[in-house]
C-alpha cells in the first residue's frame, strides 16, 4: 500500500513547526508537572482564545481529555447525555464508565448531533435515585459524522442545560477544523455560547500528541490538578507536551492546519461526487467526507489508499483529511476512485 | 534561581538523539494506535532485551504504565503488596485504587526495598472473604530511595511469590539506572529474575514522555490492548512514543544516559560527603544522593539550586542526577553545597 | 389513601411462613456469614432446583443479586448487552456502571424482551481495543414489561451467546412469576436453556429481603465469595436471609405465591379491559397489567389506590399485583377503575 | 460443638423484641424504598438521639454502613486517614477502596485508638496532586479492640479535623456498647463531640439485619438517597429494616442489649483473669476480652466454644459476648476456660 493515507487525521504526522516547538523547548532543566515556562506560555494562549478565567489542563490524549473534563462535572450518580455515535460512547473502550463510574445515556441523533428535543427526551427521573441523575450534556464539535454544529445550535443546547442545573462539555478532538468550518474564532465556541468545558484537541490538528481539557467555570476547575495526576494524565516532562499546544495556537497555525484539512476534504467530495458509482452522503462541512461505494470497488481500493468502511450494512466508507493533505495526495485518491467506482457502477 | 535542578530527572530534557528519532519518524501518513513500523521496531527491540515471548505496551507515563501492568494480574478484590515508599503508594494520588478498585497494602521498608519476611507478614487472610486476597508483591528498581534490589534479592521474592500464586511487578521507572548499577544487562531484571510485568520507564532516561508495559507472561497479556485503552494510555500517533523507546533501546543509549546519571550521583556524593555539615546518609546505588543539611543551608542553596526536602523533620534532603548532568553541573553544586553548609556546621 | 396498592409487588408484605421461618431461626448462636445450617438448607434446595452444580450466593436485594452475578462474567472492557427497559439500565441509579465500571449496551427491544437479531446487531468492534467488548447478554424474565420469554427465545439466546464465547445472564427478580406463567419448573429456567448466571429474587415473591446470586458454570463462581462481600452483599446473620429462601422453596411457597400473583394480574386485566376508557395494552402473562386510561381518570384513581404512570406521554398506567393480592382487592379495584374511566370516556 | 458461641456479637440471633416489630410491621401494602410510616418512625428516633438536623439512610450491613457515609464526604483523590486494625481496612474486602476508588491511609495505633498525633503525621502532602489529599479521619467506636475513646480524645481529633476542612466519621457497628461503656446517651457520641457521619449499627446491637446511615451535617445528605441506592444498599421493602431499627431505639432496648453483652465481657474477664494458663490483655471496656492462652489450650476449647485466635504469633484469642449471652454462658465457658488452661499452665 503506497497511497496516502484517508484512514484518519490521526494517520497524519506532526506540523514542522511544532516539531521545532519541541526541539526549542529542549533546553536545560526545568521544574516537571507542569510548573515550566513552556506551560505558563501554553495557559497564556489557551486564555487569549477562551477567556482570561479559564483553566487549562494539558493531557496526553482525547479519551484522557474528555475524561478527565467530564469528571470536573459529575459525580458516579450522574449521568452524560451524548450522541449515539459520540466518540466517548463508542470509542474509548468504556474508559468514561471505568473511570467516572457514570452512565452515559446515548441518543440516536441524526448527523451525529443532539438537539434540545432529543436531550430532553432522554433526561427523565430527575430526583427519583432509582435512576441515573442527568447532569452533562456533551456534544463533539465538529462531530463524528463530520458534520459541526451552529454557534445557535450550541446556544440551544446550553441554555437547556444550565436551566436546569445541567452543564454542558464539548468534545473538542477536532475544534479547529469546526471553527474553520464556521468561521469563526476558537473562543466563540467556548463560554461565548455556554460551553462549560471542553477539551482543546492538538493532536489531530498537527501535534505529536496532545490535548487539553479547558475548565470555563472557575468554580469546577479547583479540583482538576488532582483529577488529572487519578486519571494518569500528569505529564512530567509537560513542557514537550505544552510546546506543541504553543506552537498551534502561534501564527493561526491552528487555523491554518484546519483550513488545509477542510479544504481537501471539499476538494475530494468535490472530485468524486456524482462519479459513476460514488454517492457522497452528507454535506462535507469539517475534513470528513462520507460515501458510498460497491464493496468490491472499496476492497480495491483500500489495497492502495488507507481508509475505513463505516457501516458495512450499506457501504458507507468514510474519508479522513487532515493538516498535511496536499492537493496531490487528494487528486491521486480522487482519480483512482473515480476509476475504480466506475468499474462496479 | 539559574543553576541546574538536581530535584528530580523529570527535569531533565530530552537526549538528541532521542529527538531525533521522533523528527524522523514523521515521515508521511502511517497507521494510528500502534499499528506502524516504528512501534514494530519498538517491540522488537523490547523483546531483544526481555525475551522473545515478552509483550510490550507503550504508554504515555509511568502512572499509566504502573497502573496497566498492574491490571494485567489484578482482580478488584486483590491487593498488591509494596513498600511504604513506593510511588504506586505515595505519588500516584490513589491512580491505582480508583482504577483498579484494589487495595495497596503496604510496609515499611527499610531502603525503601521489599524482603519476603516483610511480604510474608503483611499476606494473610488467604482465603477468607473479608480479606484481600494478596496477588502482586511490586517492587521498584531502582527505588524511591536510591537503593538496587540485587538479583539474588528479586529472585527470593519472585520464588516466594510464584509458590504462593502470586505474581511480582517491578516499577521499572529507573530500571536503566538499577541495571547500570548491577552491572547487568536490562533483560537480567525480567523473567530472569521472575519478574512477571514491569515498567519500562524510558522519560526519566532521556525521552521526551514514554513508557512500556512489558508483560512477561504471555497469558497475561491477552486483554492488555483493552486493558489499555480503558485506562486511556493508547496514544494515536503512538509511532511517536515508539520512537523514543527506539533511540534509548539502539546503541545502548539506555545504557550511556544511565551511566552518566549514576555516575554524577557519585561524583556529588564523593564531593561533598564528610564536608563540614553535610552527612550522606545512604549508600549511593543510583541516581540519587540523600544527605543531611542544616536547613538553613537548605534554604540558601534551593535558592540557587532546585532540589527538594525529602524529611523535614530530620533536615533529609535529596539530589536527583539525570542522563544530562554534567561534571561541571556537579562540581558547581558540590563547591556550593561545601561552601554552604560550612556556614551552619 | 385507603386502597391496596397496584404500584410494585414490592409493596405487599412479607408471606407469613417466610416470616415463620425467620423466627424460627433464631435459636441459639452460630456462626455468622453463611456458614450456618439454615445457609446449608437453602443451598440444598437451590440447587434441587437448579441443578447439584450450582453454586448459591445469598444477597441482600436485587440490585446486589445482578450486580454481583454480572461481575462473576465480566471484566471492566466487556460490555453487557441488554434491554432499554431492562432494570439494570435503567432503575439501579448506575450501579452496574459504578461497580463493574463496564458499559451496558442497551437495545430498544418491543416487549421489554431481546431477539438474537437485536443483539447481534449490538455486538461489533469485536477485537477492536476501542470498543467494549460483548461479553454478557442479560434477559429479565419476566420481563419490565410484564412479558415472559419462552424456553426457546432463552435457547436462542443462549446458543448465540455460547458460539461466541459470550454468556447469558437473567435476572430473575420475578423468575417465580416467570415459571408459573410458563408452567415449568424454577430449573427449567437455568442452565436447561443455557443461562450461565442468574439472580433468583425472592423479595418480591413474598420474602422480606432475600435474594441470591445463582452461578450455573462452576468456573464462574471461585471468586464469587470475594465479589460479594467486596460488593457490600454479604450479610452477617446470614441465616435469617436464608431462612426466606427455604421456606419459599418448601412446599412449592414460590410457586403459590407467584400463581397468585399472576392470577390476580390476569383477573384484574379481565375485569378491567374493553371497559369505556380503558384499554389493556400488553398482553397479561405474569403478575403486571399495563393499560391506557385518561390521565385524569389516573390522577382521580391514585388518591384511592396506589400506582405508577409508566409513560406519562401515551398516558399508560402499570398496575402490579403480588402474593397478597386478594380477589377482593382486585375486585374493589376494577370496579373503581371500571367506574373512573368511564368518566372520562 | 456444642457450647455458646465466643466468636462475635454476629453469632447472637435477633432480640425476640426485634422479631416482634418485624412481624407487627408486616400489615397490608406500603410504599417501597423507605416511603413509609415505620421508616419515619425510625427516622424520628434517630433524630431524637442524634439531632433534629441529622438525616438517617437505612442500608443492610456495616460493610454498607461505612462505604455510603464516607462517600458522604469524599471524592475519589481524597483519602481517609484510618488506624491498621479498623474494619474498613481489614475486614471488607477493599470495599471501600472498590466503591469509594480512595485510599484508605491506615496508622498502627495501640489500642485501636487514633490520636491527633497519629492522624497528623499521616496528613501529609496537602494541595500536591502527587498526593491523595486526607480529607476524613475514621474512628471506630467501640474499637476492634475492646478499647472505647472518651468523649474528649473524640473531641480532639474532629477539632483537628475541622481546623483543616476534614471530617469525622464513627463507625459505630458497636455504638450502644460504647455509649454503656462510658455512660452517655448515643446522641453524646454525635454531633456533641464533633462527629460528622455515623454507621449507627444495630445487626450486632439485636437486630436481625440493619444499619444506619446518619449524617450530621446537612449539607453532606444532598445526594446521599443516589450515593446508597448506587451502593446496593436501598431496601426494598425497607419498612422491616426500618422496624429494627424503632425496636432497639424504643424502651431503652438498644441499652439494656449493649449493657448485657458488656457485663458479660467484663464477667468473663473477671472470672478467668489471673487463672493458671490465662492472662486477660487488656482492659476489658465493651464487649470484648482479648487474652493470651496456651495454643493447646485454644485448641481444646475451640471444640466446645467457637471463638476466634487473634493472634497466631503470640496466641492472643478473643472472646466476643452480645445482648444474648447469658451469666450461666458465661460461667459454664468461663469454667472450662479454667480447667483447660490450667492443664497447660
Amino acid at each position: 500500500m503506497t497511497g496516502t493515507s484517508f484512514g484518519s487525521d490521526n494517520h497524519a504526522g506532526v506540523h514542522p513547526d511544532v516539531l521545532a516547538a519541541v526541539v526549542e523547548a529542549n533546553t536545560g532543566t526545568v521544574p516537571a508537572y507542569g510548573d515550566d515556562p513552556v506551560t505558563a506560555e501554553a495557559e497564556r494562549l489557551v486564555r487569549r482564545h477562551f477567556g482570561p478565567t479559564a483553566e487549562v489542563f494539558p493531557v496526553f490524549n482525547g479519551t484522557g481529555a474528555n475524561v478527565v473534563g467530564l469528571q470536573a462535572m459529575l459525580r458516579s450518580f450522574e449521568s452524560v447525555i451524548c450522541a449515539e455515535s459520540a466518540h466517548i460512547n463508542v470509542d474509548e473502550c468504556g474508559a468514561p464508565e471505568r473511570f467516572l463510574g457514570s452512565k452515559l445515556v446515548d441518543v440516536p441523533a441524526p448527523g451525529g448531533k443532539l438537539t434540545v428535543d432529543l436531550v430532553d427526551a432522554a433526561r427523565w427521573g430527575v430526583g427519583d435515585p432509582h435512576h441515573v441523575q442527568a447532569r452533562v450534556v456533551s456534544i463533539t464539535q465538529s462531530t463524528e459524522l463530520g458534520t459541526v454544529y451552529s454557534l445557535d445550535e450550541i446556544r440551544a443546547l446550553s441554555a437547556y442545560a444550565h436551566e436546569r442545573g445541567m452543564y454542558l462539555h464539548l468534545d473538542g478532538a477536532r475544534i479547529a477544523n469546526a471553527a474553520v468550518a464556521l468561521g469563526v474564532e476558537l473562543g466563540e465556541l467556548g463560554s461565548a455560547v455556554g460551553v462549560d468545558v471542553l477539551s482543546f484537541g492538538a493532536t489531530k490538528n498537527g501535534a505529536l500528541g496532545a490535548e487539553a481539557v479547558v475548565v470555563l467555570r472557575p468554580e469546577l476547575a479547583a479540583s482538576m490538578h488532582f483529577v488529572r495526576k487519578q486519571a494518569m494524565q500528569l505529564a512530567s516532562k509537560m513542557r514537550f507536551v505544552s510546546a506543541q499546544l504553543v506552537a498551534l495556537l502561534s501564527d493561526d497555525l491552528w487555523r491554518r492546519n484546519a483550513a488545509n484539512a477542510n479544504a481537501m476534504a471539499a476538494r475530494l467530495a468535490a472530485a468524486v461526487d456524482g462519479a459513476a458509482g460514488v454517492t457522497v452522503t452528507d454535506r462535507v462541512q469539517a475534513n470528513a467526507v462520507f460515501a458510498l461505494l460497491d464493496p468490491r470497488a472499496t476492497a480495491v481500493l483500500q489495497q492502495e489508499f488507507p481508509f475505513y468502511v463505516w457501516n458495512e450494512a450499506t457501504g458507507q466508507v468514510r474519508w479522513m483529511t487532515s493538516w498535511a493533505t496536499t492537493e496531490a495526495d487528494v487528486d491521486a485518491f480522487a482519480a483512482r476512485i473515480r476509476e475504480v467506482a466506475a468499474g462496479f457502477a
